[in-house]
């Protein structure tokens, strides 16, 4: 609900009493309460209705006291207080009142003003009529420092900002925009299993065209060669790179230095020594050795460590690749050796026969283990794409989805599904959850990718 | 993809041997191989074209063998193997045979068929031309008990099946229909906070036929007096239920025990008596003492048990509301003790200020604790309502949604909410995750409530 604060006007003294009529807090004029002056009050207003006041006064040039603070009941919860009391804080401050003081009965009261304001107790003060709680026969003395708040306001509200966003689960801590990954191709999906998996590089450029207009920011490549077989041949992804550059300048293109299908470090690294504009934005690097259905796919420490160097040397970003627990251990051993350093991206992979499942069990796992300063996006293969894309969303994380992974559209696989209509529907979960996807900007900026002027 | 397959034709011979080739398996005719019997063989094919085949032969009346068997390498991982297989073994039984003799050289494969068919090794034999491995010399000969695996087969896949739905991961275990409970009005929102939370029984009744309307299967109902404060009278839950049960007879009905606004047993418990049209089929157990900002709210398990006995003595289920780990030792305590027992509905709420913070792995930590035989509903406290709700979509979960939690639809706190709406935009995520809905049939069998005749 929207209110907003604005300064007392004189005819808003029976609407101002209203609101202090529920706390006990009307009897003006009083013993204790001559009159109110209206020249020093706020008034919070919902739909044009007053719904609650705050007011001061100050005292000597240098000392401020607040006078009656009240809310309707039925809006409390709502941070009117906060406001109110930031207001006749800020007229004060202006007013050059170095220290305020307040009185105050209710125990709740006491602690709002210490745990917000840093008043302390210094003295209490009999009532002399029948004010706010009848069962308490004195008024509690406050002071602060009105000066040194105003000093460290900005900056505690901002530690206090970070500190949601540091430790609190979203979305009370801020989501940031989200990044749609695109594995377009793979080394496995053929044109028998799904004849929109795209195999020619003018099918995976205009894939890439697709997904990048329908929410895609990154995509990841792999080359086929003329028979349609998996290639470490540089000139496809040279091919491929600069086509998508000029159509999609702002995608960030990230090519594989996968072994499953070859296992020389010179077969693997080929695509990293592309320069130009065929130079890769990232490149896989898959942090440990694993087994698939169709056999080990192997990754030596050594073979992770020589990739990463080269990554290294070429300004090549690693996009990591996690299959189980153990494999972040390896990322946090590059990092401590500076082979990897500053903003991490992981690809987390969850339901493959032989490594994490597809449990949000697993996902809370990995990603708690995830060095310092990391982003990731997870995903899970075949059928658990879906459901692990959705967890991520949730989780905070971002999302890879493609054909490479999934070569159906539903559970049931009765539907082949496109590249396109998978980043599609992931940009549609992601509208209903409240997440913005990335622009390019805002992806190199979360991922630690150079933005080039 | 769809394949079928079907009894082979005979000019179904090139392609049948052209499906070989791949596999070095078209020799024919050969010194080992004299001609294809094309009445014992079957074809597996995929838009009409043959991409598959696999023989057999009858040796005696009681012993029969295997023959060649193939599929295009394009067409592998579809589990089209298994099905000529299933084939020519229901042929041979059909024909009586008991055993059945398999030669095989590849390891992968002989893997396969004692892994799925039971094979044994019985011995080996010298390959006789160049068929198959060129650098295997002899063929395993393998052996299984037709009539043993025919017998076991249906139980065998249904206890396959079984174990898939109690130990994977969804959606390779089946998801149940998603069950959603609409909490419309609780103890706390008020038409100035939010003038869509229904308030007045008439107000009530309107909004639990639109979220049945929109896929709800349970609501859950705290009565309000004339003046819009929280009450216990019977009174006002007789008129809601009587009025919900005439114009959505399959709504389940769960009234609240809550304590927060009164303390006594007699009180929390005066909505259990009623009976005929207006006994609610449920009713809320919260099954620890907790904090809220608005204060303690106070379950002693002296109360959980007096409540928890008043509901199994007047058939109404519990409908327990978990806001932390140690919350379900006590429901492990309650069915111990036969305080509860059959199917338990358990409503986990993350995301208070005091209890289990909104995260997945609170969802993780808290699903895993629950005893066997349960159903659980997520959700989260405010804006943490619809992350928590599609993570238990996800999780295999189902939802509780509604203003009762969130006031806001969305989490700028810009938009007020309609019990419709969240209902709506829940039904909405779940079609996304392929998620049908619950009948109210289903949601009564997998709530474990009777179904009335």
């Amino acid at each position: 609900m929207q209110f907003h604060i604005e300064k007392a006007a004189s005819h808003d003294r029976d609407a101002i009493l209203n609101v202090m009529e529920p706390w006990n807090m009307h009897h003006v004029p009083s013993a204790e309460m001559a009159e109110l002056d209206l020249s020093c009050f706020f008034v919070a207003r919902v739909s044009g209705n007053i719904v609650g006041a705050a007011g001061y006064k100050v005292l000597t040039p240098e000392k401020g006291k607040t006078t009656l603070l009240g809310i309707l009941p039925e809006f409390s919860g709502m941070v009117i207080g906060r406001a109110l009391q930031d207001a006749r804080l800020q007229a004060m401050h202006a007013a050059d009142v170095k220290t305020v003081e307040t009185n105050a009965d209710r125990i709740e009261t006491i602690i709002w003003y210490k745990k917000h304001y840093g008043y302390h107790e210094i003295g209490s003060l009999k009532k002399v009529c029948d004010f706010s709680l009848s069962d308490v026969d004195h008024w509690t003395t406050l002071e602060m420092d009105l000066d040194a708040y105003m000093k460290t306001k900005n900056d505690r509200e901002a530690r206090r900002k970070t500190y949601i966003d540091r430790n609190d689960p979203h979305p009370l801590s801020t989501y940031e925009p989200l990044i749609i990954n695109a594995c377009l191709t793979g080394m496995v999906p053929t044109k028998f299993s799904n004849p929109h998996v795209p195999i020619h590089p003018d099918e995976i450029i205009e894939d890439a065209v697709k997904v990048f207009d329908a929410g895609a920011r990154i995509v990841h490549l792999h080359a086929r060669d003329e028979n349609g077989d998996p290639t470490p041949d540089a000139k496809h992804y040279e091919k491929i790179i600069g086509a998508i550059r000029k159509e999609r300048p702002e995608m960030v293109c990230c090519v594989t230095t996968s072994g499953r299908s070859w296992k020389e470090f010179e077969q693997r690294s080929e695509v990293l020594f592309l320069s130009g504009q065929a130079k890769p934005d990232m490149a896989s690097l898959t942090l440990g050795s694993l087994n698939f259905f169709t056999g080990p796919s192997l990754n030596s420490i050594e073979m992770i460590e020589r990739l990463a160097m080269t990554m290294k040397a070429q300004g090549i970003k690693p996009e990591m690749e996690v299959f189980d627990t153990g494999m972040i251990n390896l990322a946090k051993y590059l990092e401590r050796n500076r082979l990897i350093s500053g903003k991490k991206y992981f690809n987390l992979l969850f339901g493959n026969i032989n490594t994490a499942p597809a449990t949000i069990t697993s996902l809370a796992l990995l990603t708690q283990a995830l060095p310092e300063n990391s982003v990731w996006a997870g995903t899970g293969l075949g059928q658990f794409q879906l459901p692990m894309n959705t967890a991520a969303i949730v989780a905070g994380g971002h999302v890879r989805v493609g054909i490479e992974d999934s070569i159906y559209f539903d559970y049931r696989k009765e539907t082949l599904a496109t590249n396109e209509q998978l980043v599609g529907r992931v940009a549609h979960i992601a509208e209903q959850m409240q997440r913005p996807l990335a622009t390019p900007e805002q992806t190199r900026q979360l991922i630690g990718l150079e933005i080039e002027e």
